[in-house]
This record gives structure tokens, C-alpha cells and sequence, in this order.
């Protein structure tokens, strides 16, 4: 642990946040997703939550100013009663926090299927502990000036 | 994640608990803990406190049944204004805990240079976000008939 | 050895179960399988028949509940006059370990030559001890909530 | 699979045992004995027991002529309630396997804590699934000419 | 060196043979095979001839009973006069080894360029020290039961 | 890049901090200090000199509170010449960093011979673009709470 | 360090500057470029500016005088308001650095996404501590004789 | 060193020539080829000169004899004013040392880009300290009986 | 394969042999003997018996000058019957061996444990396929000019 | 290849160097010498000769000017009659190199035996092409300022 890093980072990870550029973008997966098939760098983060380990990365990762989205999420798939309103209730939860960190923040919709396959080309996959539906956030990183 | 195994217990952590043998040791330490200095076998489960991480380990590992003790604990050094009554309060958790899974069971006290030593031969050292003092627990796994 | 999972079960395979995400199959292959040529990942339980090898898994592998089937086997190859009736007997233990694992199985059988090609993209091969005729078996994966 | 190499045995463990020389030894160990603290070279039959599996590598290990023993057991603790008559059934099997492949063989006994020093210098560990008690057996591999 | 196994035969090539699978294929190589270039598992036995080193094989490995063809040899070059009759007089030796192992053995005959390509797929290529001319031999591993 | 990271400091610098214990120490070597003779762990800066350095570790690392020195240099070699008055000039602006960190601060002073050896047992050692006199520096990491 | 090579370049990158050949491109990366994405060697410079990196390469490096460009520049995004009059202020830099050593120096300008491309083929990626807009810079290798 | 084996060759030189079959290809290269973006196993000899490195080789290394072509050379580019009579000096030098060994030889003439492109496909290239105009020699391996 | 250096030994083998320096021994085993518990260094010739290996390496390798004694063998074990004079057959082969390659050489033999331990610091076992009685052999390496 | 850098130096060669710091120390060995098992890190440049190693070494590395010696010998083995007036004409070679360098060097004469010894805490060996007698030669790494 270190002064000013959120202690749930681990150091693989904060190494991982460090190495991304502009434009890189990381999973951050629910504990069901099928993460090694579809990513070689994988980290684990058992038992860690989406809402807090999202709040602690914000603390660190820029996001993308230059990008015309700054997140990406997995669209409800059409007709899932899992999902009452259509809307998964975690989603509040990642805007405000999405929000606190980027107020013009735009987000990318991806068809399921359509999100794995784009998931391979992420910088990485964080397999966190999270098991709420739809889970699944991608954040693309920006500048450090 | 898989049925009947915590989740919070990553694949790599149940793999390591599977490879013990009678009577080997693990060490599950605080946040702070020099692990990397004391072992060569480092896990890390960065933000998982230790009453969780402990209840969850304890429904998979036996504990031992031949040996004069169970678990060791760092002794409190003699003075030690941050603890007042000499009783670090997790350790409240940590026995009701043990003795859930093991009535009998008993503790072994260990200084605290002998205790780094020690941790040198310990199977492996679970590096957790625990930042209770005197937090560092140590195992003893018992068989499976 | 733990407490709640099956003693044939390796640490290896225990972690390959729970890397698995959901989706993700298993191919438990029999012991002449050419495993190395399909797959990088090949686990070997030499030894090892199917049928309590099968129970021990689903004891911890949960299968899919959003897929239109939960487990493949390989077709019998038409006027194949080593399976008398054209249904190999150790199907009867496989339908039975499924189903009461997953009243509700639904199997999907596929050709020989494209079982060969479909097992390169399975998560993992098993090579089991198993020697009867057309005794390999794929799980696909589900959720844990 | 090979024609005339027992079944049971996995590619690695016949490499493993070509491998040794004269006079080199193994252990063949329970499924709770602390193999990666003991030895650098482990190899795991998880769910293969002692019984089955010594009548196998016999097939193809030679015992040792030129030494005064030909395998080692781990003395019974004295007092060992356990064990009732201090003859832990299971080296009833073990000696008639040995004696059909050796006749004039002789055992050597050592003391539980020397054992676990012992098996420091074999060349390897068979983690079987044995849970009998005592069931942990060397073998000293002789010369083929 | 074991009971029952040729003495020839490396730990690292029976090792290679037990992983091959049903179906699978492995080449004989002569000395001055390209095999490196043609196959990324190489196994060296330099010094050992064919003739003796098919031998020692077909003892373990067993044949394909369901393919149409159980070992391929290197076509003969039109014209080539280093083959006075057309047929390489290690040939002999070769049909009379697999024809113990397996009487009603067929043989596949593969044009030379093709005979590189098709190296690539084999499971592996053993260089042995045979320098007669057209000394290559892939055989086709069966079942074992 | 990160936010809240000082630029300097690469992915693995940031990670071997992280991954430093209460009590382990880093030492930040000049650019002629013989490293890789003395640690297994070396981190090379080249180009980026100690007062930057040391200022930008500081913001990140805590220095120990329950020891009876936070930092070490190596001391003077008495009547050496190219320090007039046995202060080398670099010191101040060392000792002004660690003031600013931790006001309380001691320094120990290991002569140099022995300061080789120390460095022997430090977690890492940093290869800074440092040329000044006497400019080597260990830290001794503190808890985080 | 050793006498005439400039002291900021490590030896990773000296040993790196040596392998390559003639017409071989090396990228000198801005702090926020996605270096590891789109190359497999990539060597961090954290902290070092490219003004004073690129004097000490061109020390070093020759330029190629067969090829009909020395330099590749990022071209500026067309309407780019970061850029007041569309150059870059630190390609004057660059400019007057080249032309020190190669007076008669040609740029190839590559349009944004090319230029990501474009890097894939690099012999490496030097990601340096530089956040100047458009300070990326290629330099191609020619010949020492 | 050995007897029978020139002292300029090194041991991992001597163990690639052997490893080479019948047909693959070797290409001696000059000290600015850009030898490892072209393949992935480089060799170098750092100050040694061709002529030397040539002669030594042959002493070891036989030619193609079933080939129609026992060496390559990169064709001089139309025009290339460095080459004033077309003809390279160096090619004599190669070409009596190449007669010498193999009197019958023929040469293979490549263009300068296909030259590059081609030597992906060599089994290695060495890389010499050679600094002569088109100094890249491609020799083709035969056979030893 | 290559001119000059004789068919049996492998690349692997004639690195090594070319790695060896003066004064460096090989130990040339019997195909018995506890190689990998002797020596990290084992290169395995299955099948090749000594005296055609001491011959071919002897072409090569130069025995010591310098030295009393130019190679080793394991003394009989005093009334050893398998050994009928005292005086092991194969002896006869190794001594007109190295008689022919040294006249005035000088063997030192060396006591049988003696033996085991001194082949822990020899430069690397070679296991042949050697099964005579007494059969190891240690050459130490002398200089090339 | 590169400016300024001796080009019979290789890319691994110039790193080494980079890497030593002050203090340390480089065996120039020779042909014969036998480097492997005195160091684990050997740099080889056969064909190399030690007159035109050096003087390009020296070109690099500064000498250590604290030190009371600049380079060891290998002293002459009294009555070593191959160097007649018991001084090896190499050496003047070396000392007029050294002092083109180093006007006051000093060089420390080690024992044979204890030479050897002395080598395995050298920095690397590099094992040069050099036969001529009392050929090693260990230099001293002073600082670069």
C-alpha cells in the first residue's frame, strides 16, 4: 500500500492503469464472465465489488476527452425479463460515478455477443467479484497532462 | 466461481489450499506485512478484510487435529501503548471464528522477529487488506479421511 | 485435499473450473483422445473413469441455464456396428449424472470429424482413464449467483 | 496409452521413473502428505489408490538388489491408538505386492519426523489419493541390464 | 530404463508417445531431415537406426485399425536413379516390422514436397540417425483398450 | 500516467513500492553503484536524478514510524578529499526531503564497505542517473492506515 | 555507464539502438501513447523529455541516407485547436536536432491512425516521459561503415 | 574449442549448422542487415569478417547437391553507382571459396526487397561483422551420408 | 549432421562439449547410473553404447596435458564376484581408446560413493545406453591451440 | 551497429559493461578457459583476439581510480617452462593498452588456483578467441562522472 492509491488496487493492477495509453480501453468484468477465453491479461479481484473498485480506479484513470464515449456497457439483450425496465439497476451506480469523475460523459451500447468478441481487444480484463446483471464496464483511458 | 467454494476465494488461493499437506502452514497477513521478504509463495487479495477472508478459508481447510495447536498469532510487544489492554480487538473475530470450525482449538503466540522468521516457512503468505493490528494469522492444516 | 471438494479433483483442475466463465465448455475426453494436437490446455486424470469423475465435477461446475444446451457428445458415426442399437451404453450414466444435476438438459450431439475441430475452442481438454466407445463429454458452464 | 504401460500411470510419472537410476527413490505418498514442502519434483494421481497404483509401477520399476532394503514405511508413532495392533492394515497389501516382485525384499522402518526429512533427497513424490493411515511407501529402483 | 520398455527409447519419446492420441501421427525422420523447419516438437536420437528404432516402437505403440492407411512413406522421385528398381531397399524392413505388428497394414505413398507439408501436422518428428535413402516413416497411432 | 502519480515513477517502480512491506527497505543507488552485484532486484532510472526522485517517492511512500531511523547513507570515508568538510553537499537536500515527510526524521550512517552488504537485503534497488558524491539513500517503508 | 555513451540511455536501449539494421524505425513515444498495444518490445524512458533523449540517440544512431525520408511526424489532425498555426512548437526542436545530423534530413508526415499502424512495425517503442502534443517521432536506421 | 572444429565458430553456431536438414537455408549476413526483424533466430559474431566466417563454415557444412542452386546473393540494384562495374568485389572472395568446396556450384540472384522477405524463411541468421557492399550470403545445406 | 564431426553425437552434446574448458570433466555414465541426482547438466544417448561414443567424442574433445591423469573410473568394489579378476571386461575397450587419442595417459580411479559425489561437480553427465558392469568413464578436457 | 561504439563490440557485450557498476570487475578470458564453471554469466566472442578486444574495451569502460589495482594477471606457475623468461609476451600487449588508458595503473598477479576461485565473483566472463599463454585478464570498473 501506498500514500494517494486506493488500497483495494492492487499493485499488478495500479502497473497495469500505469501501462495503458490514450485511447486503451479495460474491462472491468462481472464474476461470471468469461474472461481468459476472450483476453490474455487477465486480473482477478475475487470478492471486490464493481461500485467500490469502479470509485477507486476513477480516483487514478483519465478518461477520454477526445473520444466521442468515454465508457462502454453491454446492451440489454431485447426482451431479458431479468431486467425489468430494461434498465440494470448497477447502471445508476457506474453513471454517478462515471459522472463525478467526467459530467459530459458519453456511453457506447454493445450487442452481447458483439461484446465479447470486442472485449478481445481490451488492454486487459479485471475479473472483479461482482455478480449484479449487465455488469460489465469498459473505460477508456485518456491523457495525463 | 463454482458451487460450495466462497466466492471470494480466488482460483489460484483454492489451488494453493488444495496443495498443502498435514500439518503445513499458511499465512494469512495484514495489509501491511512483508510478505514478498518473508516467503516466496505471495498471494494477494488486495480489499478483502481478514473476519471475511478467514470465515470463507475455513469452510474448505481443515485445521490440524494432531498438533499441540491450531493457529499462531503475533504476541503483542510488551508495552505496546496501541493496544491498550494488551488484547488486539480482532482477535475477538478471529477465535470465535476458529472455534466455530474447531471447539477445541488452541493457539500458539509467537514474538514478533521470531514471527517474521517464522513466516519463512509457512506454505505460502495470503497478503489481504486487513490494517487491524496484530491482524496476522497463521494456519495449520489437519488431513481429509 | 479440502473440505467439500471431491477428492479426484486435482488443484489444477479445481482452478481450471473456476477460471471458466460463463459459456465456457470442457471437453472430458476419453483416454485415447488426441488432446495435445485440439487443445493447449490438456489436464490428465489417468485412471480416472468417466462416470465418477462426471459426478465429482457437477458437484461444483454449475451448468447453463441461458444456453440451448448444457452438455455435447460426439454422434455415432452411421452403421457403426461397435455401438449394437447406435447409442453407446455409457450414455445412460451420462444422461443421469446431467439430470440430476439439471432436470431440464438439453444435449447437442455433433459430428466426429467437427467434434475434433469444435474441442480447439474449448476452455480446457480432460484427459480421463475412460475407454468406453464414444465416451467424451462437454459441459458448457453457467452462472453462480 | 501404450501397449504394456499400465494404464494408470500418466505420461510424466513413466518419464519420471525412466528417468531415475539405480538406487535413486520415490515416494509414493497419501493424499495428505506435504509433498511441495518436501520435495521440488511432485507429481499428483489425484483419486488413484495406493494398492492400484504400486502394482502398476512394479510392472516396470526394478527393485533395488545391491541394497539391504528394497523400500521404506514410516514407523508407527508409539501409542498410536489409531493403529491397534501398531500394523496398519494397508502394508499387508503393500508387502505382498513387493514380495511378488521381490522375494527376499526387506523394509526398512523410519522414525515420523526423520520421514519427512527422508523424502527431502528421493527424486520425486507421487501425491496419490491414498487416505489410509501409514500408507506413505519408497521404493529403491535397482538396475536393468 | 524400465522393465518392458526397449532400452532405445528415450524418457522424452515415450513420454511423446503416451500423449499421442487416437489418430495421431508421428514421423520417423532421417538424419538429414529438415525437421526443424517442418515441426515444432523435435526429438533427437542420434546414432539410432531405423530399422532397430521401429522395432522398439511398434512394441508399445499401437496402430490405427480404423484408418484406411496405418504409416506413409515419401514417394519415390520419378526418375530418381539413387533407387535403381524404384523401391528403397530399407522398405523391406520397414513393411516386415509393421507387418508383424499388423498384418493387414496399408500404406500411404506422399509426393515428396508434399511429404515436408504434411510433416508440419504430425504430433511430432523423431530425428533418428538412419542415412538410407528414403528412410522418412510416419506411423498412425491406434486405440489402446 | 496516472493522476495523483508523480510522472517519474514507472509502472514497475510504483509496483515494487506497492508490493514493499512495514520495515523493507529501498535503496535509491547512484548511477555508478555496482546494483546487480548486490541486489537481485534492480530498477534502473537512467537519466533522472535523486533530489526529483526522492521527492516523487515521497509523495507516495510512508516512511516507518516504529523505527529508530527512516533513512540510511552510506558514511564518509574518514580524510576522503572530494568531501572538503565531510558533508557531502547533496545531503541537504536529501535531508530537507525527508524533513518535509516525516519532520521527526533519523538518519543512520552504515560505513561503506558494510553498506554494500547491506544492500544486499534491501526489497530493491533503484539505479537513479545520480552522479553526486555519497548521493546512495535507503528508505525504510512505514504502514499505511 | 561507460565513456562516450550519453548517460540517460540505458543499456536495454543502447543494446536495443545496436540490434537494430539498416532502414530498421524505432518510435520515440509521448508519455500518453499506447505503446504497449501496438508493439511487443516496448522500452519506458518514465521522466525523460525528448529534446534531451534525442540528442543523446542521434549521438549514436545514424541516420538513413538510402531511403527517401529520416523522420516520420504524427501529422496534425486537420482543424486541430490544440495547434494554433498546425505545428507542433517541438518540431522545432526535433527539426534542428535532426539537421545537426543529417543536414539534408526529409519528414514523412503520417496521418493519426496510420501512425498507430504504422508502429506495429517498429523495431520498439520508446515510451519516454514527454507530454509536448505531437511529439511522437520516428527515426529510421541506416548504415555504419 | 575442439579438435576438427574451426575456433571461430562459437557453440551455438556449430549446433545450429547441425540441427539444419537437408535443404534449409542459412544466411550470413552483413553487420547492418536488419537481421531481427527478418528472423526470429539471429546469431552474432560481432567483428568477425565473412571471408574467414565463410571458409570456416564450408569446412563443415555441405552443399545442395540435388539443388539447382547452392548459394544466394542479393542482386545489385539497377544503377547503384557504389558498385562500379555491377560486380561487388566481395563475390570473389565467395566464389572461390565456394568453388573450392563445391566445383560445380550455381548461384541464386535475388532482388534486394525479396532478399529481405526471403530470409523469413531461413533456419538462422548470422550476423557478421562485415561491412562490404552486398555482402549477404544465403547458403543451402546438403546432405551428409 | 556435419563433416567432420562423427554421426553419433547430437548438437546438444557438441555444444557442450565445445563449451567444456580446460580442465572441465564430463562424466560418460552407464545407462544405470543416478544421472539427474548427480549433475543439473544430463544430456541422454539411449541406445549408444561407450565404445563407439568414447571413440567419436574422443575424435573431438582433447584430453588434458596438464594433468596427472586424463580420466576417471569407478574402482571395483573390493570383492565384488560380479567382477571376476578384478578387472572389468569393457576396460580393455576404454584403456586402447584413449591409449590411441593419449599414450601416457594416467586414469586415477576414484571409490564408488566417492564417485557419485564427484560427479556432482563434473561439467555435465552424458547417460548412454551403456549396461556393462562398471562402466562410467570421466575424461577432463584439455587445451586447443 | 552504432556511432561511436567499437563494432567488434556485441549489443550483450556493451550492455554487460553498461551494467557493471563501480568496482566491479570483467574476466577477458581465454579460449581454453574454462568460463562456465567459474561464472554463470558468459559472454562468448570467439574468433575474438584479446590485443583488439581490449583496446576496444578500454575505449568504453573507465578504469577504477580509487582502487589500488586497475587489472589482474594470472601469475606464472613457477618453472613453467613454456614461458621462458617467465613473462608471457602477451602481457606486454595488455600493459601498453592499459596504460594508453590508465598512465598509473597498477595490476594485482594472482595464483593459478586461487585465480580460478577469484573468477566466480567477477561481474561476467567473456570468453575470447585468444590462445596465447596467460592470456585472462580481469579490469576494474572505475566511474563515470
Amino acid at each position: 500500500m501506498l500514500k494517494k492509491i486506493p488500497k483495494r488496487l492492487s499493485p499488478e493492477l495500479v502497473k497495469t492503469l500505469m501501462e495503458m495509453g490514450h485511447g486503451d480501453e479495460i474491462l472491468l468484468a462481472d464474476a461470471n464472465y468469461p474472461a481468459a477465453t476472450n483476453n490474455k491479461r487477465v486480473l482477478r479481484t475475487d470478492g471486490i465489488l464493481m461500485p467500490e473498485l469502479l470509485k477507486d480506479i476513477l480516483e487514478l484513470l483519465p478518461l477520454d476527452t477526445y473520444s466521442d464515449y468515454q465508457a462502454c456497457l453491454m446492451a440489454v439483450v431485447p426482451g431479458d425479463q431479468a431486467v425489468p425496465n430494461g434498465r440494470p439497476p448497477i447502471w445508476d451506480n457506474y453513471e454517478s460515478a462515471i459522472k463525478a469523475a467526467f459530467p459530459d460523459y458519453k456511453l457506447k451500447l454493445i450487442e452481447r455477443q458483439a461484446f465479447y468478441q470486442y472485449s478481445h481487444d481490451c488492454f486487459a480484463i479485471v475479473q472483479t467479484g461482482e455478480t449484479a446483471l449487465y455488469g460489465n464496464l469498459i473505460l477508456k483511458k485518456g491523457v495525463v497532462q
